[in-house]
């Protein structure tokens, strides 16, 4: 089977092509990209997801809006007038979701090589185009990269437990926390995983269970209290989360509920190992302390009960925060750390 | 406020009243049942549910037939008749869950009342009345008891976290895991709860936020994974549990996820304390690895990812293990157990 492109180029590259994630896991559908407003709609929207996902579609996303206003005949031909109407696209898919780094990375990446590049709107263009596979090209490589690096802590018959989904559908690649898994996967290894379901928005139910399925990798879906069990009765070997932020000592900021993982793996001695891009670590920020955790809607937890939030006080973090001394190894497209870490610059 | 009745006798004595927890907590409704017919489903749908409850609904529904039966004139008047029809109601009730330890006793103990007691068809119904009352004040004082024993826990300004629902629905009377919350609020300390809403069933979520609101006992809903990193950052003080069965060397079977939230708790050194009937320790099994747990259907927990339970493996225990080395205390209406536990005959 064909592997999971997440975003990548349409064919002749006029579009972007996307897997429309809001309709997985019960309809498998691509989706060709052509303009700012589709682009911007579906980064707002969810369509596309995961930090590494968006960064790519902007980029791919932004070439195409060039390359097609380039080629239109009623924009002109004078590179002002398209650098004007480009930037605006940019700032439109840049505003898609505000306080996603990743997504502002990319656009700006394209911004300096639109101002870089001398020449005509269809000199600009084809180098955007040419910055946006480099953008693209680098995601895959750096999965590929975590793939590698953590090929150790997959042996054959590996059973692994993940939370949230940090796989193919999160990035251009073979994602970060699976990646891994991927690689052993392909390198003929037995390997199979837990998939937590990552309540409230059930990225694990929704995403990882039905990559990993389409991948031919074995999944099993459990809910997330279930996982401490599975722990406690042997069948779990180790545990592999990406992360959102990680701070110059190792605390990793991911999405709620992985604290509560790394708890439960101390207590049963499973290594816990955090795979994501080296541009995840701030080593600016000295411990996660000092990162905001975003809070988000009441209902979002509220509403599978069917509980009114309006009587009922909810705490819905979006992340939550695991301290360095339960990590056990940082896997990044750099290669493997281990405690203590020091990330400082 | 009036109290939470989850099963009690209507008015008059001549109907079960129920709260028909299906329907929370949207909606808050009453229902008077007279047929074992009715009372049968009651318990199946899980309009009742929480075993002490449904031993108590069994009793007086019992009882409640057996008065309606003795003053039909269809029925005739003869001893015989009477109890002969009175046992395919006892047998249709007893039915309803064949896995419910409680509801089994409390058809049996009605059973042993009707056979026991001479005379007429008025005279067993006068009797059968008398034994669900007895039933119904001995699960209400049981969960007095328990508030009593356990307040020691709950100290004023007490931060308890709770998973599923061991409240007032699951009883007759104050709930057990949250009997000691209510004898605390009862004596007017400030006491706060976090429910862990309980995926799949969401019995958190749905009932325990409910009924502690409309008693007016502060209460967080979180979702399970969330749990662990309130501990982290101090605002949890002690959890209290329930139980659905208890090893002879204090091992705990309770809802799935329970497990989970011990290891957490001893991880951050929080008291994790289970509070239960007498009833549900099982003196006989000497370790919880005798205690087998029943599976339930995958689409419990596929089906809010809308996962194809067709291709993806779940994994769906309705109850797990907790060890007693985890278990700080055991509450139950006979007093507070310290480890190590030694419940052996």
């Amino acid at each position: 089977m064909e592997p999971i492109r997440a975003v990548d180029w349409a064919p002749g590259r006029t579009a972007l092509r996307i897997i429309d994630q809001r309709l997985l896991p019960v309809t498998f559908e691509r989706r060709d990209l052509t303009t700012a407003d589709e682009i911007r709609e579906a980064i707002a929207t969810l369509a596309v997801r995961g930090a590494p996902a968006i960064g790519v579609a902007a980029a791919i996303g932004l070439a195409v809006v060039a390359r097609h206003a380039a080629a239109a005949k009623d924009v002109g031909t004078g590179r002002e007038a398209f650098v004007a109407a480009w930037n605006t696209a940019a700032d439109l898919i840049a505003a898609a979701r505000p306080t996603a780094v990743n997504l502002a990375w990319a656009v700006g990446r394209m911004r300096t090589a639109a101002a870089r590049t001398p020449g005509s709107a269809a000199a600009v263009a084809t180098a955007l185009e040419a910055e946006a596979d480099a953008v693209l090209s680098e995601d895959r490589e750096m999965c590929a990269a975590i793939g590698n690096h953590g090929l150790g802590f997959v042996p054959d018959g590996a059973r692994v437990l993940t939370h949230c989904n940090a796989g193919a559908l999160a990035t251009a690649g073979i994602g970060t926390a699976l990646a891994p898994v991927y690689a052993a996967h392909a390198a003929g290894r037995r390997v199979s995983v837990i998939a937590g379901e990552t309540r409230p928005l059930l990225q694990g139910g929704r995403l990882t269970a039905w990559e990993l399925t389409r991948a031919g990798v074995p999944v099993r879906l459990v809910t997330d209290g279930m996982s401490a069990s599975l722990m406690r009765t042997g069948e779990v070997d180790v545990v592999l989360v990406g992360a959102d932020r990680i701070a110059a000592n190792g605390d990793v900021v991911n999405k709620i509920g992985t604290y509560a993982v790394a708890v439960a793996a101390r207590h049963h001695g499973i290594p816990f190992v955090v795979c994501a891009p080296s541009s995840t670590i701030d080593s600016c920020t000295p411990t996660g302390a000092g990162i905001p955790i975003e809070h988000r809607a009441a209902d979002e937890v509220a509403a599978a009960s069917r509980a009114d939030s309006a009587q009922v006080a909810v705490w819905n973090p979006a992340f939550d925060l695991t301290p360095a001394a339960l990590v056990t190894a940082i896997v990044t497209d750099r290669g493997v750390w281990a405690p203590p870490y020091s990330f400082a610059s």
